[in-house]
């Protein structure tokens, strides 16, 4: 490509709405264009990478033996209907209604339409497995739409579901999907770790996020520096500790502590360490009684200080599987007699199911509320202070330096952008929709599904999270928008810098490299400053002087200064710094 | 591809509201599965062809220097309402509430959004030409969607957009595409003709359709055998007679002609060739005068009873371009004293324009409505019975056989399918939302744009349409799902049959042809019927028995029989009767 044939719109300054830097650099290197909030346009530039992330997703899900297909945009309500998605999606899901006054959505992900397919096409155990998949728009109505290409509202992504007669067959789809997913996270040069995801109720181990490592990330990622294991947050067990509970050696005592809620407050105050005090969490689960009424039931979580609750780990709780609340201020009143801040299990109105969890379990003279504001309890022991708890159990997200959950080694966090998640789906939607199979019996089954997804346009925007700096972006060579970018300085003035420019140019465009021509005649400055905020990583410059020397000059983008090559052999020298096109 | 590693879902029968052949044996070779009306999932086997499709028309765009960018699918109401388009466009536009019940549009089409683009991104005369394109998902809401992916709601589209600094540069970008187009076609390997359409108030020949040959064609295509003239019935001009009208020899006469109102029946009852009635139609426009009230014109159009009125031509007569509508019955009844059926232009009860087609205007001795019921005027003649006409002008659409305009023959007519049409639009729509750039003399001046669409969904079933027979579909080479099908009978009792089939799926593989080897196991009449279905080209099928004398069957889908070749040249065989991948 000549960049005079393309479109290279560069800006000096990000949007005002920009707060992260990839939806400032692209923005800036005319990447996007946003045309609404969250919905953007992919302009040229963009949209080579975004091409080129497609193209390898294609490649191996072909290459795993699943079958592309695109599903329409605009669906009928009705399906939606048939899993009640239609209505638990809320305002997420984006609906339309036709000229007939018919209700349709556009499509936030596919598996109603996927399985409707599937149970008219997928009629015998003979067929199975099978995987089927698109690279399709889809269009999530966020509330709060932001961070460009990251959490936008219209986006395209890939979504593979894989239909199997039985578990062991669907773990096997699962297990060969995992896999052609570490191959495309491979293929595309960055830094990522697969991890471990709560399955949610189905159980068993099978959900993993694909999460490029990036400081900027959403989301944390638990992993073991000398082992394999990596899970996220919500996931990640924190183990329960070794040591046994030490017996008491202070009176419990209700000691004033005005003003201070909180447990970092109470801590400075009475000069103790954080870890020695416990957080009181009060929720609340709804049933319907026998007479038609709804019955609350009041739970008291306590959790280290110095600990964050788990709210994954807290729903899996007997008895919170159906969720949970905050209890209302009425209710806590009603149990502790007392506001929030000053909370404990000492001394309560009503009784409640205290849980605690595991490092709690094994303190001793430790800090709680009294239930009388200003007021906290110091010494407190279990046994003799109060009963043991009604239960323990791992309540909250794991922190640096814990025991890893493998035994070998202590826990790491970094933060992680997802782009990825396989996950088996069990017969959720098989059974929604009565997706059923002639199994060999001759007796109807319902389809044991999967489900994959990649996010294909937030996968730019995650790369550049990793890979930038204060001039640019910095692609990894296989999703660059060009490989290589040739540079001659003021070739107007020299035919000898436009001829040797031109050569290259044909040069690699004749051996595959994916190389843009900069004939736009700027000047060396603006034409450096456009590539290196573009991110192109190899970059040629042929300038008038070198030249006459014989020489000219290679860049890598992570390269602190360029390197004069022999101008004869420029050729083969950039052929050699390129990444090796895995396929 | 191995066909038990693909999904082939072939049927005997096609769904009962399947009205044409291409959607009947798209649903049949499991092509394509409806989800709502108009909305068709594209399965794994019509996928492909739309995949071939799609990488032709994106290779010619950009060897013609377009460059690729995708609009989003859902836009802002915002900039339809800067055209007027919103309101303009009626039901056909899907309109969308968003959460915070913002207006939104899927799109029919991008004119709005890059134009949005164009006036922020093109500001110099430096900067232009540019032509972006994208093919994208699209969405018009028909009233009545219908034959499968000919009529669709939701479709997609390749839609390119050209801008240029002035009209004689505009023209050049349209030639470059009318250019792209053919060779886009040629390379489809489809009959195909382009033909020159109506570019509306604009002017100028800037407007062509290309049209796929097909019987079942909705469009009626005008073309010349002996030279290249080809319109659209639309477009295309009725010459004027050039034989001098001949003198009066009858006597006008008002002759009973009752319940015979149509010129036909009237032609059939007085013994007289059809060409010598005329029909009155009665049209009427409309004007606000000076004190704002509507004052309504009415026009009598005469054309030859053998010959049909032609809208877009009667829309251009001076005083019709702000459009026309039939006269309402009171206004036929004012003016001609008569209710239709029996109309004329002799003996007006109030005076009304009239305008003879330029046959109508060479007549002697023709007959026409009494303005009386049950009553024809016979022997009629201009200047002797009644005034020469206000107007002679080509009001026709042109019949078989009439002088081609380029004077080169007689014009003959057949049957097309839009797929394609580039148009130049001038400043519509860059006048409409102020999309100007600064030009070399400094000043500002509206961008001169062009369009160019590509039916990307909707060329498969055109190619359907013209080349199918009773067994199936018969694809041209390019865009066939699988360009061979290797079809081995009964592999699992012959190892050798196996294994030659297995050599030549390999064979042609690694030569870059697109094969199915059909593995499946299935009886070999049936395995037949679905590739003749599905309308793979070329087909080679491996026996046990001709294989023990060396050889195997080749047959074209077009073939009426099998060719025996030796089994050893199988492979170069097959290659040899490819058509040669034009690019």
């Amino acid at each position: 490509m000549k960049a005079s044939q393309f479109l290279i719109s560069t800006l000096k300054e990000a949007p005002a709405d920009a707060e992260v830097v990839s939806h400032q650099l692209m923005t800036r290197a005319g990447m996007v264009k946003k045309l609404s909030a969250g919905i953007y346009t992919y302009m040229p530039m963009g949209l080579r990478v975004i091409r080129k992330v497609e193209a390898i997703v294609r490649e191996e899900m072909n290459r795993a033996g699943a079958i592309e297909m695109t599903m329409p945009v605009v669906q009928p309500a009705e399906l939606w209907q048939e899993t009640g998605r239609f209505e638990k999606m809320g305002p997420e899901l984006l609906r339309i209604q036709d000229r007939h006054e018919r209700n349709f959505v556009v499509q936030p992900t596919s598996e109603e339409v996927v399985t409707d397919i599937a149970r008219q096409e997928l009629r015998s155990y003979k067929q199975l497995p099978k995987n089927f998949y698109q690279i399709q728009t889809k269009f999530r109505d966020e509330r709060r739409p932001r961070f460009g290409l990251m959490r936008g509202r219209e986006f395209t992504m890939k979504d593979a579901y894989s239909f199997d007669r039985d578990q062991p067959s669907a773990k096997l789809s699962y297990q060969v999907m995992a896999q052609a997913y570490r191959r495309i996270f491979d293929r595309f040069g960055l830094r990522y770790r697969a991890v471990a995801a709560d399955s949610g109720a189905i159980g068993g181990d099978l959900s993993e996020e694909f999460q490029v490592i990036a400081a900027t990330g959403e989301d944390a990622i638990v992993y073991c520096p000398d082992s394999e294991y990596a899970a996220n947050m919500e996931k990640a067990e924190a183990l329960a500790p070794t040591q046994p509970r030490a017996p008491a050696t202070q009176a419990m005592a209700k000691t004033p502590t005005p003003g201070k809620a909180t447990c970092a407050d109470v801590a400075e105050l009475l000069g103790v360490p954080l870890a020695t005090t416990v957080k009181s969490l009060v929720l609340a689960t709804e049933t319907i009684g026998a007479d038609g009424a709804t019955v609350a039931r009041v739970w008291l979580l306590l959790l280290r200080g110095d600990h964050d609750m788990n709210e994954v780990k807290v729903g899996k709780l007997a008895g919170m599987e159906q969720g949970f609340r905050f209890a209302t201020l009425a209710e806590i009143d009603a149990h502790f007699g007392c506001p929030p801040g000053y909370l404990g299990p000492v001394g309560l109105r009503q009784p409640v199911t205290i849980v605690a969890d595991r490092e709690v379990a094994v303190l001793h003279d430790w800090i709680c509320g009294a239930n009388a504001p200003d007021f906290h309890m110091t010494g407190v022991n279990w046994g003799r202070d109060l009963p043991e708890p009604d239960l323990v159990a791992d309540l909250r997200n794991v922190v640096a330096g814990d025991p890893s959950p493998d035994g070998k080694g202590v826990l790491a966090i970094e933060r992680g952008i997802e782009v990825g998640h396989v996950f088996y789906l069990g017969t959720k939607y098989s059974r929604a929709m009565n997706a059923s199979f002639l199994a060999e019996d001759g007796k109807p089954q319902f389809l044991e599904m999967g489900c994959y997804g990649i996010g294909i346009t937030r996968l730019p925007a995650a790369a550049i999270e990793q890979n930038h700096d204060a001039r640019g972006i910095i692609w990894p060579d296989a999703i660059a928008p060009f490989t290589v970018a040739v540079c001659p300085i003021s070739p107007d003035r020299s035919p000898a810098v436009k001829e040797a420019a031109e050569a290259l140019y044909q040069e690699l465009l004749a051996a595959g490299v994916d190389v843009i021509l900069d004939d736009r005649g700027e000047r060396p400055g603006a034409m450096f400053a456009d590539w290196e905020l573009i991110g192109v990583p190899h970059r040629v410059v042929i300038g008038d002087k070198a030249l006459k020397d014989g020489q000219v000059e290679y860049q890598h983008r992570r390269d602190a200064a360029a390197t004069r090559v022999a101008s004869a052999e420029i050729g083969a020298f950039v052929k050699s710094r390129l990444s090796p096109a895995a396929a």
